[in-house]
């Protein structure tokens, strides 16, 4: 068993501010016994495409050291997911895993890009100023392997059922899902991935401030490998605790054991790039 | 848009019996304007073991023929799904779509047969006695294209996918979700295919018989390509009328273009056959 728990956190306007309440309540969860911590898409500044480029860091960069120390201090898996990240010439939306010792051990850049345009709803253009990652990421704990996505790229079934069969029976999301497509999506995406690849989904979003430009639907939430809810948030800020069981994803995949039933002589579903950047 | 009818029946003990009720709803469906009918998976006999042999027929048998025969004399498509379909020792859990003129227009043989061992819940071995399908299902209709699944097979979301990819708008889903299973995951998975592929889900199911060894769900289903539920019965026998508007389909994609999001560069979901059996 493991205990984690989501940080929903309202996004301050400086990295600087974030970063220090994301210490705080780092602090907060592991005293109240998480062991693995997880804080919501871009929780490093607004979520606003001139944001990312003002604010994006190296891998290296003070902010995400500063995160791998706060990991060691505590003891703790921490999902630093997720902060604009430069590469060159490029700017990644990148989630950052650091174990327990301060190590990077994963990195997981947004996959698909989030570009919408809702008549009279939603509309946002992340690949305006966002490059998107090539890998799909899968890392090792004590408690087995966990995947790693963020946001969007649970639209895509494809995407998640790599990571489980690559062994992952908990997939880590930070995300940031809007007052569109919040209310519409959210919940039925997190439980049917869950149900569909039989492990848990770990949505993990800001809390909503509606005087922001990007407003976030909130709902933190943790779904089981049934697609069962264990446990959600409402928009308002708080830490969401919830135990995972490996003995109930094994469980589930004995007695219907969708997996295997996946008839792979008739399709094939394959990752055609194989490097993995950390 | 095509105005649709989904059957859901009671399965009375012999074909003959299921025959002239099937007979008796779809005049009564077609007369309410329908133009697309679809009756519940296994709506020849009851869904047990012995009776799929005992029962199983070919595809030329006089029952599809009287089926095929009612299309004509109604001017609809019919899907008429399932039946056990003999073919030389092999029998098959299998779906046929007639056209308005009396053609046999497709059929899905159920690729994912039904295996499950749910302690304290749900246990039925479909393979025991059924060979599994080889072929995605896609037909033609003056609406469009549209795909054909039976029951489990929409677990498998590569299946779905790959039903979209070649064109579906919308899918046709003869199933029976059982006690264990229908409240648990039926309308979610229906929900959860439609929203992943932005399309049309018409679950139709038999109505519940308690007396029966293998108890329907019942709870006749359409979803639409946001993911919401357009129209439902409960478990009694019913009509469920729903019109589907490809127009839909077409501004979602357009708004928020998860299809074309989809990372080919990266993964790759493809069929290993290619041979269609009508």
């Amino acid at each position: 068993m493991v205990q984690t728990a989501l940080l929903q956190l309202k996004t301050l306007p400086t990295p600087q501010e974030n970063l220090a309440k994301a210490k705080e309540k780092i602090a907060e969860a592991a005293k109240g016994g998480a062991e693995l911590i997880v804080l919501p898409e871009m929780f490093a500044c607004p979520y606003e495409n001139d944001c990312f480029t003002r604010f994006a860091m190296t891998q290296d960069d003070a902010f995400l050291q500063e995160l791998a120390k706060t990991a060691k201090t505590h003891g703790i898996y921490l999902v630093a997911g997720t902060v604009p990240e430069r590469e060159g010439e490029r700017i990644y939306n990148t989630a950052f895993v650091f174990d327990p010792k301060g190590n990077r051990v994963a990195k997981h850049r947004k996959m698909h890009l989030f570009d919408i345009n809702i008549k009279g709803g939603q509309y946002f253009m992340e690949s305006a100023v966002f490059s998107a990652g090539k890998d799909v990421t899968v890392f090792d704990t004590p408690w087995g392997k966990f995947g790693l996505a963020v946001c969007y790229d649970i639209r895509f079934p494809e995407l998640s059922r790599l990571m489980a069969l690559e062994g992952a029976w908990a997939v880590i999301l930070p995300a940031a899902f809007n007052m569109t497509t919040g209310p519409a999506h959210w919940e039925l995406s997190l439980r049917a991935r869950a149900l569909d690849n039989q492990c848990y989904f770990l949505g993990c979003a800001p809390a909503r401030d509606t005087n922001a430009s990007y407003v976030a639907w909130g709902h933190s939430t943790v779904t089981d490998p049934w697609g069962r809810v264990v446990a959600s948030l409402t928009e308002e800020e708080g830490i969401l605790y919830a135990a995972l069981e490996q003995k109930l994803v094994l469980d589930i995949r004995e007695q219907l054991p969708l997996l295997q039933h996946r008839r792979e002589d008739l399709y094939c579903l394959t990752k055609r790039n194989d490097t993995q950047n950390v």
